[in-house]
């Protein structure tokens, strides 16, 4: 094999800790250093953007991503000020099952590299980018993603190379590889297997800081129609494939030690808001039990992020329910202070993450996701307590974990949060405040709205994009969303406008963006109560929204508009979902021109800078 | 057994034909005059409305739905005005897994028989009934409304009776009933496994005038988690079920027999539109054939209703591609007139169902779907060449054909109309003019425009519901969605408004309700041209729909609404998806207000009732 001129002449440099980590002999004769890797990554590839290759990492939600080599490339771009000069600029298309660590993927945003990105991201200076119209930004259900990366749908005018192959790199961590060459990842899959399957060449970024994670995946061979076959998944625990990902060695370029950690962060908090919401939903699954629609030990449970999801797994671990099993995306969940729910308490070495108090009760069985996303002292744990977790723990990749096949067979209990609900019909997940966007990264990146169910602001300002927030509630069993009622309102942790205490309304009269639909939604649940919307039209739905959801200050604006669309839509004989379209978003044109969402009224000319409560 | 008053107490009376079709014997001791059943049906039942009892239907697209006992539950409603009478008003709740013929549900509909309809219905007594607030209707997702009406989110309030049977009755049409008492549908299956499995009570129809169709189904087990299990479904053809649905015969409550056919119709003309569009369609897979992304026989094709669907499914009988596989919701389509697509030529003996001339060419080697609806000609063609499909030709019940789970194994191109387009990001199945809702019912329902993918007219006005077209665009592998560009424009077939001859634009801004995301949609295909949005952001899709697909006279006002909202939102660095919310309806509202979407400009005050073209 030609040894190529970045590569480490001197095997005396391979650490022993990378030794036993790499396990196949030849592969270590292509270790390299990230810094003599960066003159491989040209940007003049891709046919319909002269000025942008095509790159995949592996990541999700912040975890598992490459963190040496992209920072390499950045250095180098910075250190030469090679962006001021149109002739050096350097952008590409960004591939990544998720998000991941802002210290990597920001920073390529703020030095202007990055040219597209699909299909999901995190970080205020990659939505700036993309709001600025200086990235092109896509958002797609990440089950899809990888399939479409595989159907070639992201390199449909690519002429140069092979063209099988939609991305010139893939960049992924390792934390082993094996005899046979195949990859271990870190504690995310994501779209790992598609990318390094859709790569010419490939770096291997070999993480020996954390531990090898051998036996923790389940990796499917990812096939295309014609060819695509059942996934054999029953039960949570099943697993159809094997513990790495098969590739070709021969496209491996490069391998490169990294001793750097996953930068995951704190958690947010949780307040009595939260665990109201947990509260309400808790009783709801038992009441289904009762009434013998959910099992004793319910169906396997999806929850998403923030401190809802954190309180409701919290208040799981104390639950009434006993063998639970989770089928989810993530297992992300930190809770600071011990909450009550009125169950049992049940102490663990590590209370800041839910999910590990929810191993650690002995009430949850076993849990499958693509990703792990625990605090720096989660992970600590959970690391040096892995024989006690890792018999009941899988991860797959995005595609399986987000199969609307499996969600449906195993009938799955999906818990998400919108920003911005229909009082009739639609869903959107939406709009902090304008304002809330100056907040710095992490803050942005970690308060309770800004996460992977949101997408677009006042129908156009991108946050992190759709996630697999519509692969959970289009296929559940149980498609539960769970919002504070008045997200925005004074608390340690958000800001209201001047001129409005209360906040922004999450129950709108018509969501600004919509991308969860009126057929894929069972519950609604705020701190103020549960609306059970299963079986109802929308002349019922509408009301029972804003009775059991709505905060007490809109009520009254919410049921004016309800009644005054019912009045003019059976007036015409086209009141199946009752609307005013001239009227139906003045609560976010007014948000826009007068800093409140609270209106005089519905005439024509009435606005309001002043709140009505 | 008891023999109850109703059944008939002479033997003598049971049909040849009958006495052929019901091979098991004790069931012919349940044969009953329809007339004599009328006292059975009740509507003080189900606890939330104490005027409605509830009861299912076997049914889909107007097909397979039972015929006579309705027929005369209505008969005896209507010759005695019970409905004038608070104290004789009878009120059912109906669930049926799409549409039935009008001739019963619209009578049942004009009658003010229906309390509550569930998920689909076509006919225009009924969407009056829904839009004047007399119908609670909620439409879901077609795979998805057997499960749920197995899972019991119908009747989450039903005290009486067995709490685990959701309904009261299901009525449903055989077209024989086996020696083990189990159920031969005709030509649907739709939802009546679950409807049957729901039921306390069971009459079967058993209709003699069309041929038994053993064979022609393949009926799985509905299994609910925690012990659903995978379709082993890998290929079109591939058989998971036996030939006819399995019921306890103790709740049959009695049996009739029916001559009555099917009230299908004639289908939906085609034009040069309509001609347009199948060709841009036809040539695009072609190229994507020529490019490697689809095998040269394609993947398995899934085709809507309406004049659009028959032109292309005509162009494919004549078309470049042979050994095609259809997995569809539906086979319909009919062209009175045979088309030219510049390919060659196929004789058929019947031309006015295109399905039958595809099966005939040779080109198309198995179909499968949950309901075939040929014209009354058609089905003549069809059951007497009947030898000559049956090996070709597979029904499944609804659950399984919308499964998002096998069509996106299979990766289905599945190809819908919509009626409204964003020009950014959402999709909208929805509003042809106010004025065409006082067309007589046939042509309602059969006009190109009205058909199962429509929802809500301008925001409000229900026309048939959602049907499967979000299972199919969901998860299929191209997500093609195909309308005429301004449907409502002179032509025979619809009546523009006075003030505009050239009709609404399909493209609008903003949809005036959402039923598909961006998310969901690869390619945009009008008589103008075809988008292929696969992989590009809304900043890059706008334009291109635009220019692409839009009315050459709406092009220049969508062109503006485009280039001042990314304007307006680059200034606030929210330019994602760009949109100005105050003006989002402006086209709608113009069409309420003054009959025409053309309006003078996107200044706050600018409206027209004149055309700008």
């Amino acid at each position: 094999m030609r040894v190529t001129p970045f590569l480490r002449q001197n095997s005396q440099s391979v650490s022993a800790a990378l030794r036993e980590r790499v396990r196949r002999p030849a592969l270590l004769r292509k270790l390299a250093d990230p810094a003599d890797l960066v003159p491989l990554f040209k940007n003049d590839d891709y046919s319909t953007n002269p000025r942008a290759s095509q790159i995949g990492w592996s990541g999700f939600t912040g975890v598992g991503y490459p963190k040496t080599v992209p920072t390499a490339i950045a250095d180098h771009v910075e250190s030469n000020n090679l962006q001021a000069n149109p002739e050096t600029k350097k952008k590409f298309n960004l591939f990544v099952g998720a998000s991941v660590g802002p210290e990597v993927e920001d920073r390529w945003a703020r030095l202007d590299m990055i040219a597209r990105r699909y299909p999901h991201q995190v970080g205020k200076e990659v939505s700036k980018g993309i709001n600025a119209g200086r990235i092109d930004f896509a958002d797609k259900h990440l089950s899809m993603f990888p399939q479409d990366l595989t159907y070639g749908y992201y390199n449909l005018k690519k002429k140069h190379g092979d063209p099988k192959k939609p991305l010139d790199w893939a960049i992924v961590e390792a934390t082993a590889i094996t005899e046979d060459g195949k990859i271990v990842p870190g504690a995310s899959v994501g779209a790992t297997p598609e990318i390094l399957q859709s790569a010419e060449k490939i770096i291997v970024e070999v993480n020996t800081l954390i531990p090898n994670l051998e036996g923790l995946h389940d990796i499917n061979q990812s096939f295309v129609p014609p060819h695509r076959q059942p996934y054999l998944i029953k039960h949570v625990k099943d697993r159809i494939g094997e513990p790495a990902i098969a590739i070709d060695t021969d496209r491996i370029v490069a391998i490169v030690e990294s001793r750097k950690p996953d930068n995951t962060g704190a958690n947010a908090p949780e307040n009595d808001e939260s665990r109201a919401i947990a509260r309400h939903l808790i009783d709801f699954l038992s009441e289904e039990v009762a009434a013998g629609r959910l099992p004793k030990s319910l169906l396997p449970l999806q929850s998403g992020i923030g401190n809802v999801a954190n309180s409701i797994i919290g208040g799981l671990a104390e639950g009434p329910f006993d063998q639970v099993q989770v089928w989810t995306e993530v297992l992300q969940g930190a809770d600071p202070s011990p909450i009550s729910l009125g169950y049992r308490m049940v102490t663990s070495p590590v209370s800041t993450d839910t999910f590990i108090r929810f191993f650690d009760s002995g009430k949850l069985s076993f849990a499958t996701a693509t990703s792990i996303k625990f605090s720096p002292e989660g992970f600590d744990h959970f690391y040096s307590h892995w024989s006690d977790y890792k018999n009941r723990l899988l991860l797959r990749s995005q595609q399986v974990a987000n199969s609307p096949e499996i969600i449906r067979r195993l009938g799955v209990i999906a818990m998400n949060t919108p920003l911005e609900v229909d009082i009739v019909r639609t869903l959107s997940l939406s709009p902090p405040f304008p304002s809330l966007s100056a907040g710095p990264t992490k803050a942005h990146a970690r308060t309770q709205y800004a996460h992977a169910n949101s997408t677009n602001a006042l129908g156009s300002r991108m946050l992190n994009g759709i996630g697999g927030s519509a692969d959970f509630l289009r296929n559940a069993k149980l498609s539960i969303m769970h919002t504070p009622s008045s997200p925005y309102k004074p608390t340690a942790n958000s800001r209201p406008t001047k001129t409005d205490p209360t906040g922004i309304s999450c129950i709108v009269p018509f969501a600004s963006h919509v991308d969860q639909t009126e057929h894929d939604l069972d519950i609604i649940v705020t701190e103020q109560g549960l609306a059970d919307l299963r079986g109802l039209s929308p002349r019922e739905r509408a009301p029972l929204v804003i009775d059991k959801c709505a905060h007490p200050h809109y009520k009254d604006l919410l049921r004016e508009y309800y009644d005054r669309s019912l009045h003019e839509c059976l007036a015409r004989g086209a009141a199946h979902e009752p609307h005013m379209l001239r009227n139906a978003f003045k609560f976010h044109t007014n948000l826009l021109e007068r800093g409140t969402m609270k209106i005089k009224g519905w005439d024509s000319d009435s606005g309001s800078g002043s709140g009505l409560s």
